[in-house]
């Protein structure tokens, strides 16, 4: 099998090219966190507003994120940027990642707490079927995808 | 709040440090698929010899793959690359960002397809809670992790 048969790691690749970076990763947290202007991300991150300017237009590009006009009293109209639902569809992967680093790369910190708001119970990231079963890794058959 | 407070976000970066290049995703989706052997991911893969022998070294030192020896015959003995707990733990991680790039990253071919060997069902990464609901994005309270 040639690499171009390979196409998933291909796709997350691409998807890693999107969000693999740094200040992406911060403003898609702060994104999660319901933070939605410019200066808010500013002061949250602690990023460049020319980093910033060029990170919030890759993820509006890339369809992550989608501004909205908003104006204050006589102020100019600004916007807000708003998660998309492909950008609020990355939310389970950025969660994985985030436990998996939590657990098992030395020195990392604590994961941010999400809670289920219906009851209160903690969430995670992990592996289910169509038919509701939790799945571990052992439990699985892999075929490979595309065309291969 | 400065970035040096953001800790999750760092070690999601920690994460992708290791796991986040082309040829560590090719390979770790070899040994899921079952690979355990130099020259059969050399195959499979198409990558040198060179980037292969860092690679594993990479992923052994980081902790996901574990050499073990063995022998065929009278030949020299060789090492077998298992994924270790880390390892196997990352693949929500992976299966969550695989089914986003296919669902979302424009010409991102078919995801590998996982099913569940007890039942058939396919399976998916997806967010649930500890007390077992299926969670959505917009039903997720989250609070910032570590010293923030």
């Amino acid at each position: 099998m040639k690499p171009a048969d390979a196409p998933h790691v291909g796709s997350v690749e691409s998807a890693l090219g999107i969000v693999g970076d740094r200040w992406s990763l911060l403003i898609l947290r702060e994104v999660f966190h319901g933070v939605r202007r410019f200066d808010d991300f500013l002061r949250n991150t602690g990023v460049s507003r020319a980093v910033l300017s060029s990170r919030l237009r890759t993820l509006t590009g890339a369809g992550l994120l989608r501004r909205e006009p908003y104006r204050e009293g006589n102020a100019r109209s600004r916007a807000e940027y708003r998660p998309t639902r492909s950008g609020v569809e990355l939310l389970p992967a950025l969660v994985a990642l985030m436990e998996w680093a939590e657990e098992h790369v030395e020195g990392a910190a604590r994961a941010d707490v999400l809670t289920h708001r219906g009851c209160g119970g903690r969430v995670h990231a992990h592996l289910a079927c169509d038919a509701g079963h939790d799945v571990t890794p052992d439990e699985i058959d892999a075929r490979r995808g595309g065309a291969s």
